[in-house]
């Protein structure tokens, strides 16, 4: 492969999902409703679900185009999970644009997202030719795992005890569940071997975990204008990242107060100096301590451990971009 | 059967429906999530739509048993409406105790509904032996219906000049397409013949829409006490049901008005003397227009239909039992 051509590869099956969802958007009833889905389906997004979902279907010698309606499915199910989120974090935005509840309504929230999700079922039971009773299964217990996740995720906000390992078990369900479904549901459709299925879960897995903490890490590491939204929101916010939880581990009894007080949250509150001068304080504890060098290693050593579980599949294009996701998930920036 | 066998047989069904589902209860994480998920499984309720798909399951010479895990699962998707439902229609009460999201809030009303969707695609994708594909394929197509069903009823809520055809048309999404779906999966779980889960799949249907008006008929010519809630809601609510899209076929142009004011809703207003006035009003204008007679009359027909649609099944008890079932229908005074 040239060097810009795992790009165009990646943007070529990002194009092919997106045509596949807009083919979706005519068939629901009432004019609002069918607005509010087109809003969702249109919106971009990077795909990474469905790509790595038709990549798996190609590492292990599947053709893609057998695997686009499980890959349509995965990507619906993870706009609903981000639909229904939005309401519950009483998230404004979404990707730039107002989130369908503060658009559209709340009951269109609630009923966009269950659509986005009868309509997922009903893509991926399209699938011809592999084994849809497998399939089925991978895709309800993605869904019952990111339920759980938001489940704990709204239970982390209550609590101000969270520590280290709930964050693991968290974002294993919340982030990874979905990443290791597509990547496994990708070796079904391509009917690879067991080996090779459990491969590509551990893959997805591994790598969901690296995704988790580089979009932790890019709330104070990024540029403003690149992430899309103020730099220290989750600090604001009080939420419970791989930063804070391994910063309280770390840190001295002087320092761990201040930690505590975020953890509180209502640090969102006041005028933008004192939040400022909050971010500034926390980000630099977080340098002392040596936090953002931790989970920048973090990072690497799960996508070194997701890359190692690629080893056991054939050597093809496919394999070859699936490392290439993994390269560039580390390197992004927004 | 002795006069009082059926009943028996009934509350049998019903209680292996209500074990099944309390023993899902425990298996979710978060406390909160956990104690809301019981409330709605052990709230009761009539099971009417797993006890039809058991119930079909015997009728075409299956055993019950093997249609515990589908029937459950239908069970879990009703419930699941029933929890969103209530977040779009803003209602405080369900079965005589607060709404989930009353009790819980908001995000645990949304969360819960997803997590008993997931329960019940989990639970179906548990039953063994039949064709399972099939089975989730008219899972799926219910679910899709019920959402475009609570789409144009969301429509109707702003819409002034909804007909009679357009409430049969939405009826038969909102309420229909579940009552099918249930009896239609029970036929293939029994393993009947195609004939055999069309005949189902059409009482349902009919079922559906005999159960939705003799709903809105019990609005005004119920008891207070047996309903649970207060006379003439509907009316108040200005919803538009049976009897008052029929009201306003039948109207003259006086009367009409009256009618249409009702329809722009906002009846609801006023003092407790202002509404009984209301309700008394519209009540005696159905009585005036032979509305609440004609109702009658739609709900025998739908349920004649329904019966006739058995014709073709085998003479066992599972038959007998669908029959007494839409008797019982009838007859229900909440």
């Amino acid at each position: 492969m040239s060097s810009d051509s795992p790009k165009r590869r990646y943007n070529e099956l990002r194009r092919m999902v997106d045509r596949r969802l807009s083919a979706l958007v005519q068939r629901s009833g009432p004019h609002d409703v069918r607005m509010a889905l087109k809003d969702v389906l249109n919106a971009g997004g990077k795909r990474v679900r469905s790509v790595l979902l038709l990549l798996s279907c190609q590492a292990v010698g599947g053709d893609v185009r057998m695997a686009i309606h499980a890959a349509a499915g995965v990507e619906l199910m993870h706009n609903f999970t981000l639909v229904h989120d939005d309401i519950m974090d009483n998230a404004p935005m979404r990707r730039g644009r107002p989130s369908v509840h503060t658009r559209w309504g709340l009951n269109h929230g609630v009923l966009v997202g269950d659509i986005l999700l009868a309509l997922a079922y009903s893509c991926v039971q399209q699938t011809k030719g592999a084994n849809t009773e497998r399939l089925l299964r991978l895709f309800t217990q993605g869904f019952l795992a990111v339920c759980e996740g938001q489940g704990k995720d709204m239970e982390f906000e209550r609590k101000n005890d969270v520590r280290l390992p709930d964050y693991y078990r968290m974002i294993e369900k919340k982030t990874s569940a979905l990443l290791s479904m597509a990547t496994a549901m990708g070796g079904v459709v391509g009917n690879g071997k067991v080996g090779q299925v459990e491969a590509l879960r551990q893959f997805g897995h591994h790598l969901g975990r690296a995704f988790q903490i580089q979009d932790d890490l890019l709330d104070v590491v990024a540029n403003e204008a690149e992430l899309g939204k103020p730099v220290g929101g989750d600090i604001l916010e009080g939420k419970k990242t791989f930063l804070l939880l391994k910063a309280v581990e770390e840190a001295g009894r002087q320092d761990r107060a201040a930690l505590a007080g975020v953890m509180r949250r209502g640090s969102g509150s006041g005028g933008s100096r004192r939040k400022t001068g909050i971010v500034r304080k926390i980000t630099a504890l977080y340098e002392k301590l040596g936090i953002t060098e931790a989970a920048r290693a973090e990072v690497h050593r799960a996508t070194h451990q997701a890359t190692r579980a690629l080893a056991s599949l054939p050597d093809n294009d496919g394999t070859a971009m699936l490392h290439w996701i993994s390269g560039m998930l580390l390197r992004r920036e927004s």
